[in-house]
């Protein structure tokens, strides 16, 4: 494959996904540092040479970009064993990584990063009404994937896709964000049957 | 290919992407409306038989459930010309589809429920003060989509994509959420390209 690069800020779970994915699959990937706190991913010459929407994780693949976590996470999965052949699995490991985007980031990594990485008292009056609702959505987004896990070793099939590494990024550090874990046994043996893949990489790797 | 049936609620344009797509690619495909205004998306038995999410739309394939509209889309248009065969456009297609989740729908589509069906008067104080953040990042979404279409015909490569297909949805009634087109030319002449597709079909068809 061509000359990878991830323009990243480590402690960002979207990115840690793409770290994942690349130990998991045994690919070289460099790595490029920027400090979201300080807007260094809103400057004009990231707006107009890596992602225009001004986000990080992005993928560099030789001289193309690829923004979106769980695209970036597909593009080097492509045609490896972490996406299934199956057709229906194939869409049901897609269902997950989309159901990650719409109903557990928003409020797993939110909280997290609002309350262990911006702090609780520098949080806007908008923010702050919003801590409630977060952590109910979160709490039911944890209950769907524990009731989804009791039966199963994995989300999709019975072996890790990209399912199980973009939904483990937030949910293994969820308790930043205040959530207990302890109430999720099925999300805690996973959490454990991930950790133990060859090649697993700690986020602070 | 098996019994296609879409659990859905017409009006939404997640579900108008599935038949969209059905209908692009000629794919007979059975309706179930639901009423989301009147919770029939959160009984016991829509729980446990069609989505533990309590949302449409669900894709039915044979007796099998996918959730997830842009999951779903895949799952019909998968081995078709609708997803390139191209590694890199591939990734690039869903890195469209991914952010229309996380950027476009949630403040566009948002934003046209609330306006549109559940009504400004009828809304909670919480959803009041989203309303100026969400228009804000709404246009946000369509500034990015016309740029990027201002030197190009379609979002990915030179052909309709899915990544058209899910964008086209909310795009093309986003003034039915306050949203002005008529500030995005480049928008407007993609719409028209989609729309003149053999095959299109009107959401309200």
């Amino acid at each position: 494959m061509e000359r990878l690069v991830l323009h990243e800020y480590a402690a960002s779970g979207n990115c840690y996904k793409v770290r994942l994915t690349a130990a998991l699959l045994d690919l070289p990937l460099q790595r490029r540092e920027y400090d979201i706190l300080n807007g260094e991913t809103r400057t004009p010459e990231f707006l107009a040479g890596v992602n225009a929407n001004g986000r990080i994780p992005v993928l560099q693949a030789g001289d193309r970009f690829i923004p979106e976590s769980n695209a970036a996470c597909f593009y080097l999965a492509d045609g490896s064993p972490l996406i299934p052949e199956d057709r229906f699995n194939r869409a049901d490991m897609l269902r997950w990584m989309f159901w990650e985007q719409y109903n557990h980031e928003p409020n797993i990594a939110t909280l997290r990063f609002w309350i262990a990485f911006v702090g609780e008292e520098r949080l806007s009056d908008l923010q702050r009404a919003q801590l409630g609702p977060k952590r109910v959505a979160g709490e039911a987004a944890l209950k769907l994937m524990d009731e989804h896990l009791t039966s199963r070793r994995f989300l999709v099939g019975d072996r890790l896709t990209l399912a199980d590494i973009v939904l483990y990024a937030y949910t293994h550090v969820a308790e930043e964000g205040g959530f207990d874990l302890a109430l999720f046994p099925a999300i805690g043996r996973w959490l454990e049957r991930v950790a133990a893949e060859p090649g697993y990489l700690p986020m602070a790797a």
